[in-house]
């Protein structure tokens, strides 16, 4: 694994190119999506049926047949073994309370003169969720991306996940069951997001789409945004260590590995003051990387996307975080919560040793959809807020009008707006009468 | 103007029509932008400089030229005549106080275990706020797209506005006075939204870019979406107004000119139980239409974009008002707060017989920034929201890991992330050594 020291002078050529891991060259990639999306928009499910023989490698002869059936689900549910089963409660739990907190309300302000004014807030009518599938299955993201659209109070939840070969798996169909989910489609990539984007004779379009996905799933959410709103445009996985000299070592390796696992082009990095540390990181990851299952995945990721970064202190350790703004940062130092305030970026902060950031993929509560690649400068976690919108209250009143109206008046004629002006001078008059 | 009646058997068809007025083909327009984005990227200023002699038709020769001056806003302000300067400080004000109630505060949640959850709010670092000119000139939005910013604590805001001839208007530079805006640039359309987005030599990238514009301006933003965050993807503006026998018809005519006098594409619609009152609506707008300065503008919105909708009662006007999801909706009925509880999807809600849509343009308080083409449905006005963002905070406690570390591994698990379990079985043995 690459050794980066920021007293060197090449360190800032190399940080440089850390810092645009999230570029995604969507190019090639936009033509081939914007293909699919017209395919669906314009033949339906025929276009679906296609793409599914295609990718997924089975054939769909109805809509009916792309349905995941409730009774598949709820057997799912009931075939699971206790632990798991208990373990799946516990992560809904955690994760519906935590949504809870972040639920806002309507809210209106009197003022003397008998205005209102305020800001009402009503969650969208349909969300459509995108869960991956394919190389591997996440029954987790299912509880992710549903829990906020519940908590928000959405009607109608449609979720489409690839099933290649027409299988599924139980836990993520456990899953389903546990979220109440009634509408999901067979469906992944390009297609599920035109789909739930655009809608077809039998499937209504959503207002929302959310949820993770490779790059082309990435580009067809960017595509369709407008046409519904979506949650982000997101990347590969990657963390960010900042350890000092205090950090356990096989922790910080284990953590590192824990987003090398996901994809080859997933970054781990770890920011220290300490090389000693580094060190003994480097020498950890080395006797656990061959040990792995899923050790090729996680070698390319940790050649080429992943660095240790020795540091002059703990201050130049936060503005590199900063600089990074990741997806995942663990704050593995002595004091963790006396370097939170001064993180500007991160989707997720995780604060202490007990704090490793699976606990935060699965059960800790907080949205495990985040974004990558250094957006969470402006992104945020998926939250209610992504399945509610809001709506401006206005109610003048009479005496304000009296008050402001010639105000307004001018201030529209300035922007050569007369019936704007006119509007509100004819209803003066009368007041005036 | 066109009335439809909802027992008339064609409307339906005829509604469909105006449910699609949002609908924003960006096909030609998309390349046509694709490029214009492309130049700036690679050329910086020299693309600049070209489009600026293009479209604006003056010569900028450096970065500088571009810049408008501070001297210049500060004196634009100090010559403004008393009462307009006062209009614009009330403006100012009350669009301040409002915003203030939207700030919304970092909270942690401390669970019994030791456990700490919450939510972290942090300012983007810089925004760019982008305001139309050339046809009209809306120093209203200034304020609407700085003051959110402001409010958010944003430390570096910059503004792009297009200067035809290399001039601007005077009201423009006082409102950048007013709102200390210290960096803006005379940019329009694409370029802006390139400039802001992307950055050159000597203007820095932004982090998130809001504020209206015409097919160019929402195309790009579009297009840039990702790279940086955006409000939304806005078109022309609309209005709808559900109004019952109790409304005065001037009110309700000049409300709905107001509309139709922004843009030839605006639409305004009336939709009201009462016969009489569309009658008397659309004899008031017979007689005003002719004698609006703007008369070219607003007869085209009047006459292609805009309809009268004769309901059969109440319920089914909220009905027809939450289908079109309208920019904003005026309600002028007997006991328009009674209506309130079931609107569903609009931009912005005018309540009552003096709130007339200009006073939310102005100086209400709450954002003129508005979703338009029925996007209410899933956009919110421009907030304090805009220019924040969210990191996760998860401080999991020994005592936790304890209890739920086992849960944790086994669904990590079942989606074969092995190293995820690892990552937190390994911390469990040595909290039982």
């Amino acid at each position: 694994m690459k050794i980066l020291d920021t007293r060197i002078c090449e360190f800032d050529k190399e940080f440089a190119k850390i810092l645009e891991r999230g570029k995604m060259d969507m190019g090639e990639v936009s033509s081939i999506v914007q293909g699919i999306l017209e395919e669906i928009k314009n033949e339906g499910f025929g276009a679906l049926q296609r793409h599914i023989a295609r990718f997924d490698k089975w054939e769909a002869k109805s809509l009916q047949d792309l349905q995941i059936s409730q009774t598949q689900c709820a057997k799912a549910y009931n075939d699971l073994p206790k632990d798991l089963k208990n373990a799946l409660h516990l992560a809904y739990d955690r994760i519906y309370a935590f949504h809870q907190k972040q639920k806002q309300q309507t809210w209106i302000d009197c003022e003397p003169n008998g205005t209102m004014l305020g800001s009402k807030l009503t969650p969208m009518e349909r969300a459509g969720l995108y869960i991956p599938g394919g190389k591997a299955a996440y029954p987790s993201s299912v509880l992710m991306n549903a829990i906020p659209a519940i908590v928000a109070g959405v009607k109608e939840i449609v979720l489409c996940s690839p099933a290649p070969y027409n299988e599924l798996n139980p836990l993520l169909l456990a899953a389903l069951h546990l979220c109440n989910i009634t509408e999901s489609y067979k469906v992944g990539g390009a297609s599920a997001i035109g789909l739930m984007a655009y809608g077809i004779d039998g499937v209504k379009k959503a207002d929302v789409i959310t949820g993770p996905g490779n790059i082309f799933v990435a580009c067809a959410k960017k595509l369709v945004f407008g046409e519904v709103n979506i949650d982000m445009v997101a990347g590969p996985s990657e963390i960010a260590i900042i350890a000092d000299k205090s950090a356990n070592p096989q922790y910080v390796a284990y953590d590192l590995l824990s987003q090398a696992e996901h994809d080859e082009m997933a970054s781990s990095i770890l920011i220290s003051d300490d090389m000693g540390l580094i060190e003994k990181v480097q020498a950890q990851i080395d006797e656990i990387l061959p040990t792995m299952p899923r050790y090729k995945i996680a070698k390319k990721s940790i050649e080429n996307r992943s660095v240790l970064i020795h540091t002059r202190d703990i201050n130049e350790s936060i503005e590199i975080a900063n600089a990074l703004a990741a997806e995942h940062l663990e704050i593995l130092t002595k004091a963790p919560f006396e370097v939170l305030p001064f993180i500007k970026h991160a989707g997720a902060i995780f604060l202490g040793e007990y704090s490793s950031e699976p606990i935060g993929d699965y059960l800790a509560g907080p949205n495990h959809t985040l974004p990558t690649g250094g957006s969470a400068r402006f992104f945020s976690p998926l939250s209610v807020e992504h399945f509610m919108k809001r709506s401006s209250i206005i109610s003048f009143s009479r005496n304000a009008l009296k008050q402001m109206g010639e105000s307004c008046a001018m201030l529209a004629e300035c922007e050569s707006l007369h019936a704007h002006a006119q509007a509100v001078l004819k209803r003066l008059d009368s007041i005036k009468e």
